[in-house]
C-alpha cells in the first residue's frame, strides 16, 4: 500500500507478489502513434506540454482511455531537469533533442548549476499528482528520469549519437570531470525521482537507455558507482524501482547490481534466459521487439504467448516492450498486445 | 598450408594452432583514418577505387606499409556483389550506401539476376592476386562479404538503418519472400566467397553486422537456415572463416552454429566470457572498442593488456577491434595497439 492506494497489479508484481493477470504498459505508449496525440502535438510543442501539467497529464491519460493498460507513465522528458541546469534544450523534427550548450569540456561541468526540482520541474510533478488522483487504485503511475550516463550522453554529444564518441572520448580523457558530470546529473536525478514519487508516482523507471554501449569494464568504472548511488537514493521512496537499458545484455548483473526491484528487458535475450541472469530475486519487465507490432495479428498474438511461456507464471514480470514503441506502430496492435497479455496470462494463473 | 605459402600466424591462429605472437588486424584498417586513403579518395570514388583492382589493391597495401598487421584485407564494399544482381547501388558522402531501386515488396525479390561472379566481380578477385603475390607469406589476406541478413536490410531499407523496422516487417509479412532474397543472397555470397578463395584469400570473414538487432527466435526461424548453408558451401574452400556479427551478444551461439572457425567479438562482451560461451573447440577475433583508440597511450596499452590477459595465451585468439575503425582515428594509436599486441604476447608465449 502507498498512502491511501490498494496496490495495483504493477506495483505487485514489481513486488514479485502473485497477481490475477500479468500487468503490462508500453515504454512511450503516450505518443506519436496515436492520433489525439497527434492532434494535440498540432497544437503545442513538446516542450508545451511537458511544461504545462494538464497537457502533460491529457497525453498520458489518452492510452489509457484506450487500452486496459496496468501503468500510466508521465509525459515528460528525460532531459528536461537538465533546462534548469543551465542547458538549452530544443527539440528538433526528425532530429530530436538538440542542446545549444553541449559540454565540450571539463570546464564545462562546472557550469550546470544547482536547482529547485519543486520549483523547476513543478509541471511534471503536478502531472503525476493529476494523475493518480484521476486513475483508478489499479493503473499504477510511473514516474521516470534518464541514467546518469544517458543523460551525461546528450549532454556531451549535443544529441542523439550513433558511437557515442565524443562522449567515450571525454570520458576516457577527462575521468574525474566525467565523474563530477555523472554526480552532479546523479544528485539531481535521485532527488527529481524522489519529488515524483512525494508527488504521486506507485512507480519509479531509470532509463538508462544508452548504457549498453559500454563494455561491461567501462559500464563498471565510469557509470556503476553512480547507478548505484542513484538507486539507493530513490530506495528510501519505498516506491519500487525499474532499472532500463537497451542493448544492454552485456551489463545485465551489473545493472542489477546497481539497483531497481525489477530489471527491464531488451528483445535481444529470450525472456527466461534473461531473468535467470538476472535473478529470479529480482521482477523483470518486458520484452517483445517493438517492430513485432507491425507483424500480422496472429504473429504478434504468437509471440505475446511465447513471452508468458518464458516468463512461466513465475511472479515479478510486467510485460512491456523491448523499447519505446515506434511512432508509426498501428494502435490495433497495442489493443492485441495489452487484451492477449491479460487473456492468456489469466487463463493461466 | 593453402598452396605454396607456408600458413601465416593469422592462419594459424584461425585454426587454433599455437603461435610466437599473437595476430592483429584490423576491421576497416584500409580507410579513412589513413591521410594516404584520403589523398587517393581525393581522386577517385569508393566505387572507382573498387572497381580496379590496382587501386583496391593500393588501398589494401597502405595500412601494411605503415603498421605491423599480420593480415590485409582486400578493399570492397560488402554491397558490391549486388550491383550485378541489378541493385543501383552508389554511395552519398555523409549518408553511406544508397539504394536507388530497393525491395519494397515480393515482386521484387524475384527481379534479382543471376550473374557470372568471375566476371562481375573480377576487380576484387584481381585485387586479392595482387595482395596474395605481392604480400609476405606471414600475412595472410583475408577476403570477405557481408551476411545474408545484413545484405537483405541494405537492400530492403535502401541504405543504412537504426531499427530496421522496414526489413523486419518484410521478414513478418512476407516471411517466404524473405526466405526467397536470404537464398538468393546466400547463394550469391557463397560463390563470391570461393571465388575470393580461389584467387588468393588466406581466410574469409562473414559481415552479418546487422544481425544483432533481431532476437534469437528471429535469427533461428529467418536467418540461421542461410548461414548455415553459406558456411557449409564455403567450408570446402578449406581457408578458415571468421564469422561477425555487432551487438550480437545474445546470439553468439547461433552464430557459431551457423559457422565460422573463428566467431569475432564485439566489445560489450569481456574477450574471456565471450570465448567461454562460444566455446574454446572455436577462435575467436576481437574485441578492442573502437573508441578506446581515441583514449590516450596509457589507457589504450591498458586495454589491449587486459584483452591478452583475457585470451590467457590460449592458442586461437586474434586480436582486432570490436567493430570498424573509425573514420577520425589518429593512426599513431593503430600503431600502439598493434605494437603492444605483438610485444605483450610475444612475451607471455
Amino acid at each position: 500500500m502507498t498512502g491511501n492506494v490498494p496496490d495495483s497489479p504493477m506495483v505487485d508484481a514489481c513486488r514479485r507478489r502473485p497477481v490475477a493477470r500479468t500487468p503490462v504498459w508500453i515504454m512511450r505508449q503516450a505518443g506519436r502513434y496515436l492520433p489525439e496525440y497527434r492532434a494535440l502535438r498540432e497544437k503545442h510543442s513538446l516542450l508545451d506540454i511537458c511544461r504545462h501539467a494538464e497537457l502533460a497529464a491529457e497525453v498520458a491519460l489518452q492510452p489509457i482511455r484506450r487500452f486496459e493498460l496496468d501503468a500510466a507513465i508521465v509525459f515528460a522528458d528525460i532531459l528536461l531537469p537538465l533546462v534548469p541546469m543551465g542547458v538549452e534544450l530544443d527539440f528538433v523534427t526528425g532530429k530530436g533533442p538538440v542542446i545549444g550548450n553541449p559540454i565540450l569540456g571539463p570546464a564545462d561541468v562546472d557550469k550546470l548549476q544547482p536547482f529547485n526540482v519543486e520549483e523547476a520541474l513543478e509541471p511534471t510533478l503536478q502531472a503525476l499528482a493529476t494523475l493518480r488522483s484521476e486513475l483508478p487504485a489499479a493503473v499504477a503511475v510511473v514516474g521516470f528520469a534518464g541514467g546518469p550516463f544517458t543523460l551525461a550522453s546528450y549532454l556531451i554529444e549535443g544529441g542523439p549519437s550513433r558511437r557515442y564518441l565524443t562522449t567515450k572520448r571525454f570520458m576516457y580523457e577527462h575521468p574525474e570531470a566525467f565523474d563530477r558530470l555523472l554526480s552532479a546529473l546523479t544528485g539531481a536525478t535521485a532527488e527529481y525521482l524522489l519529488a515524483q514519487a512525494a508527488a504521486g508516482a506507485d512507480v519509479l523507471q531509470v532509463f538508462d537507455s544508452w548504457a549498453g554501449c559500454l563494455g561491461p569494464d567501462d559500464y563498471r568504472r565510469y557509470v556503476y558507482p553512480h547507478a548505484l548511488r542513484l538507486f539507493r537514493e530513490i530506495a528510501t521512496s519505498q516506491v519500487p524501482t525499474i532499472h532500463f537499458g537497451v542493448g544492454a545484455l552485456g551489463l545485465l548483473e551489473l545493472l542489477r547490481d546497481a539497483g531497481g526491484d525489477v530489471i527491464g528487458l531488451d528483445w535481444r535475450v529470450p525472456l527466461d534466459e534473461g531473468w535467470r541472469i538476472v535473478g529470479h530475486d529480482r521482477a523483470v519487465q518486458g520484452n517483445l521487439d517493438p517492430a513485432v507490432l507491425f507483424a500480422p495479428p496472429r504473429e504478434i498474438e504468437a509471440r505475446v504467448r511465447e513471452i508468458l511461456s518464458q516468463a512461466g507464471g513465475r511472479p515479478g514480470h510486467i510485460f512491456n516492450l523491448g523499447h519505446g514503441i515506434l511512432p508509426s506502430t498501428p494502435p490495433d496492435a497495442v489493443r492485441l498486445v495489452v487484451d492477449t497479455v491479460h487473456e492468456v496470462s489469466a487463463a493461466s494463473a
